[in-house]
């Protein structure tokens, strides 16, 4: 009898797994330096290693185990397991599945971290009792996953829900890493936030902001506190953007639940009050009313809970 | 043995409906007017007698008959078969689909316009091998209905795909008639386009349609083929913005089919080119490539062949 899931959250940092029982409940978890710069065999080795770590640890055997989940950075191919590429790991075009399954005889199953979060929401977290939601992630970038009838929604390419490169403001000019103008990710992501805070020291304006050598959105958010103008339109800006991004989503997905995280949220009520106002003025009332926008319940646990979830989900009878 | 379903399209001006095999094959089909200025009686009469026009010219009984869909413009609620309220017709939180069930003892369902356009493409037309599909239709409005594993998808308050009120310029001073500015609907639609050019010709500027009594997107085509400045402006803006969206559910939706049907479109390979070049330049090359945007196959019959379809993919085994 299969009685427990294996989660890894594989970071360009850290590798975090944990095996789990059948409702979640964490009974081992290990931390292991990725190694990313050692290159693909290391990698892959440590990731054996993490996952062999949980068994012994735990005294459970690979028969007792019913499946693997494996949250990464994308872009990935979640059908074949393949990670594509990504900026902060070795591997191209890279089947990860397949090592993993042969060494342990336990089905696997990988996906990106924003899909991963997102079934962990829906599983454990802010999204439990939705039909159809959607994760946010509100960070340096700005990505997210779905849950539409109560299945994960990946799309054709696995790349469904690239919200960071939805175009909101096509003659913006403020450009996006990715080559396009005036896209979420843009205008209201951590990067962003930043960004603005840096272009206003440059530009001479006057801002408490001037004296802090490295500026994120959590040194943005304190000089907010204290009442710095700069500072105030920065974020006011950022979140009615961000307002605008969920608005598309309502319109377009009409879900009932919309789960945010990602460092920028911790920002707390400031962001979700502002981002309510102005999603609630670019969609229509009724939508708006019927779609719960939320912080994420899961928090740093998101990455390895949700390749648990992914695990469970995935090897569920369909 | 039930080898047949009806399909109803029903419109603010008239009602078409068809009897067909299950593989689509219309056997008899009638059109009466809709009636809709005499009430919800009388429109509710006409739907009866339509539906027993078709039987009867087609020598079918009820007992035949698998299933009836509807298509109807919304809002309405798909689940419970709730007509909420829609400007050409006379229903008002009516249930339209229990009176048909209880008079002709067939199962019946019901859906927006557009849903059952996605769901018409998707059985027998543009999208039909795809796994995932979006229709969109670019009329006077701007609506759209998605296929997302293979289902309709509807969202949780069955208004999923609003695409018309996306907001794609936030601080643009073109209105849609829901309020909100800088929306796809006050960008792209026919109307928009038909609103650009009054606007021109009220300002004064030299353009052959300050000829012209009453302009629709029809007449900007002809003026543009002229090479008229203006009208090339304008449906060159149109076109930009109709590919934004595009765009915007590329990353969002990762479809591998859209196919855009509906006024604007008759346009022909003016609008597709611009569109993809527009969608292109704001999505990922990656993801756009693996896009299909095409033409509606069904043009006309859409509705009547949508509801058809509706009424045999929701009466299908699941």
């Amino acid at each position: 009898m299969k009685k427990y899931v294996i989660g890894v959250d594989l970071g360009g940092t850290k590798i975090t797994t944990a095996i789990s029982d059948l409702t979640g409940n964490i009974i081992e978890k290990t931390t292991l330096a990725t190694g990313s710069h050692l290159g693909e065999k290391v990698v892959m080795d440590r990731l054996f290693e993490s996952i062999s770590m949980v068994l012994e640890a735990s005294s459970i055997s690979e028969e007792e185990v019913r499946a693997i989940g494996i949250g990464s950075p994308g872009p990935l191919d979640a059908e074949k397991g393949i990670i594509i590429t990504t900026p902060n790991l070795p591997f191209r075009n890279f089947n990860l599945v397949k090592p993993i399954e042969n060494r342990f005889g336990i089905k696997t199953y990988l996906d990106n971290d924003a899909n991963a979060a997102a079934i962990g929401e829906y599983t454990f977290g802010a999204g439990k009792d939705a039909k159809h939601m959607i994760y946010l992630t509100v960070s340096t970038g700005v990505g997210g996953g779905a849950i539409l009838n109560g299945r994960p929604y990946r799309g054709n390419t696995s790349n469904a829900l690239e919200v960071g490169h939805m175009t909101i403001e096509p003659f913006s000019k403020h450009q996006c890493n990715c080559g396009k103008y005036g896209d979420v990710e843009a205008l209201a992501s951590g990067t962003a936030i930043a960004k603005r805070a840096k272009e206003a020291v440059e530009a001479g304006l006057e801002t408490s902001l001037s004296q802090i050598e490295t500026i994120s959105s959590y040194e943005v958010h304190q000089a907010y506190l204290e009442n710095d103008p700069v500072a105030i339109k920065i974020l006011d800006d950022a979140f009615m953007y961000m307002g605008i991004a969920i608005a598309n989503l309502i319109v377009n997905f009409d879900v009932e639940v919309i789960v945010i995280g990602g460092g920028v949220t911790k920002i707390g009520d400031l962001f979700f009050d502002k981002v309510r106002e102005s999603a609630r003025s670019r969609s229509f009332d009724f939508m708006f009313d019927a779609t719960k926008i939320v912080p994420s319940e899961l928090g740093q646990e998101t990455g390895v809970i949700g390749a648990i979830a992914l695990a469970l989900i995935e090897s569920e009878e369909k």
